[in-house]
């Protein structure tokens, strides 16, 4: 059997000790499919004392995790530290220049820093992977960049974001209102003790930048993710949708569009209707599903668990057996971003106005005659064509009345603009919430 | 630019035009993708007159497909012939003798000869690929040799048919009976004027063997398929599912178990009951779909497009963007099945009398008196345990009755215990029904 691919892990909390476990429990077929062991040789961590439930006696222990990538018997460092910049740009800059791959499952460092990181990485002809960045266990960063590397890419989305997905589920299944159920996804620790990141769609949009880089060969670009998170659903909207035949869920969405004979890229991520008859509407609890459609291959969906020790582990150690299996040829796996960096193309966000959709809007209003009729003269005025309308009766802690309503499909504009004309009417309890219906 | 991979098509029916068309619409794309253009050179086919709505005078014509691989200005070949011996056989074989790669969409040939064509081109290091020989443009073989590569499979199963589950979810939609169906998808297209490949489950175990082998590092074994296809299936047992809170889908099945200390291998095709929330349950239409559970990873799903000539031309192109990338830098792509084949473990079809299932049995028969007692007393004497039973009123054309029933949680060997002691009984008027439940 061929020499080791020697691996340093820096970060020892849940997925790396999942990848010390799985690396342990599953060493005999990793060597058998690898075409040879993959053995941890360097392990890194803020806190050498913290209990980790695995044993760390076989490993170097080093402090400083920036130089574990300077080692000269480590071939690969795997980055779990988390967090956009700090130790674990650092770490993975050093691991780079110092010409070792570098495998991560940092969303956060990929969507902010993944052009510098790969370009770092082709010029030194060394592996930069990220599939545990996006959707935990599920290969669909392999799915998208080699899978259907064939086609072009007509749009991508999907459910990104396991603790959103929980808490709309579950919402879903008790009646419950959100920051009830929010308060018991913390508790059983479906959810963080600070929760903004996951759930006002920040995470889902890390993800959804660094898919839509390779599905449509442009530079990444979180800045204009358009981001909307779940935290002012209400138990009313959930059953509202429910009575039209919908499911709410976080979509994370992207496409592209020419305008003026340039490519623009077009990205959000906010919650949906998705139609009962959809495979989406079936995607419960913490799972994750991406769908991509080409152009030759049609719809592709991958689903799996989106997070947890075992899920993410998997996908590190995917990436760790596809450099040691590419590398044993002296050969190398391709741009990080399946096209070179500079290949990529800069494309500015896409001007959504125009798009045609079907909305859901939801009014909290006063509960007063002529109320209704302020509504519906704005969105006449806007040009808003009503499929169907629904007056809840008055309830509600502060006195104030529910009207939800279905759009015919017209112009994203049109909804903006009938927005903008009740802007200010104290008519209005709350802002409106406004939600897409997912299309075929 | 890196110079093109250069491709040689053998065969030119429906997927070999689709990867020509592919090829031309999705050139530049390819090209940035897999770090050079891939360029057909060369093309064959049995008939050179037959009108394919593709133009070929861009390409050299061969008469002779099996010396496709010795020309020198060939580095791939890509076989679409088809069938498991033949031209397809010879073609492949001297592709690889003449140190050429080759990418192929035959199950059958891999499934028949896979062993062999993948232990010769180990040997003179040529990469062998074949992922549109399993579940058309769905990246499935990528999805469990390289995503799932960290897991032991504990578990691999789906819907590998797609002409099949047209049959079965047109039959769902409409309640007409199979004959019915099959009639119509053949007028249609969507089954072949033969159809017995399919219906009779073939086609699908050649697609099991291929993902069991790929999933457990075990030797293909296609033989040892317990298959059964859709073709007792009448509209009433599916009446019957409905009723039970199930659809019925013909589910590709294979895990291993250890018997006397060696491992063994189930491998089974046959029509299952599948619960309303299961996700196979909504895979509609031609559609297929894999489940594979890795001991890390949980459960992943792949979905998509079975066949047709898009997604399988976009499979077949995907390996050749895969070929063109690895051997950038002069590596290879590893072994075909994941391990190397000396590696794979030559398994014994696992024992499945004792499993445990619950079971679905439909009994046809004569509408006198003392059937019921008949059959109940013979399900008693071998110790299968009734859940529900079901006597349908007397109908059908031959005077007979539907007796269906669900069994309790037991060991499969105890219902062919219950039938064998009714073999032969002159109540029945055809041979009983049995289908497995679709457990978690």
């Amino acid at each position: 059997m061929a020499e080791p691919l020697r691996i340093a892990l820096a970060g020892l909390g849940t997925v790396g000790a999942g990848v010390i476990r799985l690396v342990e429990a599953n060493q005999a077929l990793i060597a058998r499919r690898a075409g040879r062991p993959i053995e941890i040789v360097a392990v890194s961590a803020r806190d050498r004392s913290r209990k980790r439930g695995v044993d760390l006696s076989p490993y170097a222990w080093e402090d400083d995790m920036v130089i574990l990538g300077e080692k000269p018997n480590v071939d690969v460092v795997v980055e779990l530290v988390g967090g956009a910049d700090g130790p674990a740009l650092a770490c993975a800059r050093t691991t780079i220049e110092a010409g070792k791959a570098l495998v991560t499952a940092n969303k956060a460092m990929i969507a902010h820093h993944g052009l510098e990181l790969a370009a770092k990485a082709e010029a030194a002809k060394v592996a930069l992977k990220f599939e545990a960045a996006v959707a935990g266990g599920i290969p669909v960063i392999k799915g998208l960049r080699e899978g259907a590397a064939a086609n072009a890419i007509e749009r991508v989305y999907g459910i990104l974001n396991g603790t959103c997905n929980y808490i709309l589920s579950t919402m879903e299944d008790t009646g419950r209102d959100f920051a009830d159920v929010l308060a018991e996804a913390q508790a059983k620790g479906y959810a963080e003790a600070d929760p903004a990141f996951d759930i006002e769609g920040t995470d889902a949009a890390h993800k959804l930048a660094i898919l839509a880089s390779i599905a449509f060969g442009s530079k990444v670009d979180f800045g204009s993710v358009d981001t909307a998170g779940i935290t002012r659903l209400r138990a009313a909207d959930i059953a509202q949708a429910d009575a039209l035949g919908y499911v709410i869920r976080l979509i994370g969405m992207a496409d592209t569009e020419v305008h003026n004979g340039s490519n623009t890229l077009f990205q959000r991520v906010k919650p949906h209707l998705v139609p009962f008859d959809h495979p989406l509407a079936h995607v419960d609890g913490a799972t994750n599903a991406v769908v991509a459609e080409g152009n030759f291959s049609g719809r592709l969906l991958f689903q799996g668990a989106g997070a947890g020790e075992g899920p993410t582990a998997s996908a590190v150690v995917a990436d760790l057996i596809d450099i040691a299996r590419s590398t044993m040829g002296g050969g190398e796996v391709g741009a990080p971003f399946s096209v070179p960096v500079a290949e990529l193309e800069a494309m500015a966000p896409a001007d959504t106005g125009h798009r045609l959709s079907r909305s859901y809007i939801r009014f909290m209003v006063a509960d007063r005659p002529g109320v209704l009729a302020e509504i519906t003269a704005a969105l006449r005025d806007a040009g808003v064509s009503i499929e169907s309308l629904i007056q809840k009766g008055r309830a509600g802690v502060d006195g104030a009345v529910m009207v939800a309503m279905v759009t015919h499909e017209g112009p994203e504009s049109a909804v903006s603009k009938a927005l903008e004309l009740l802007d200010g009417s104290d008519s209005l309890t709350e802002p409106p919430l406004v939600m897409n219906l997912l299309g075929d």
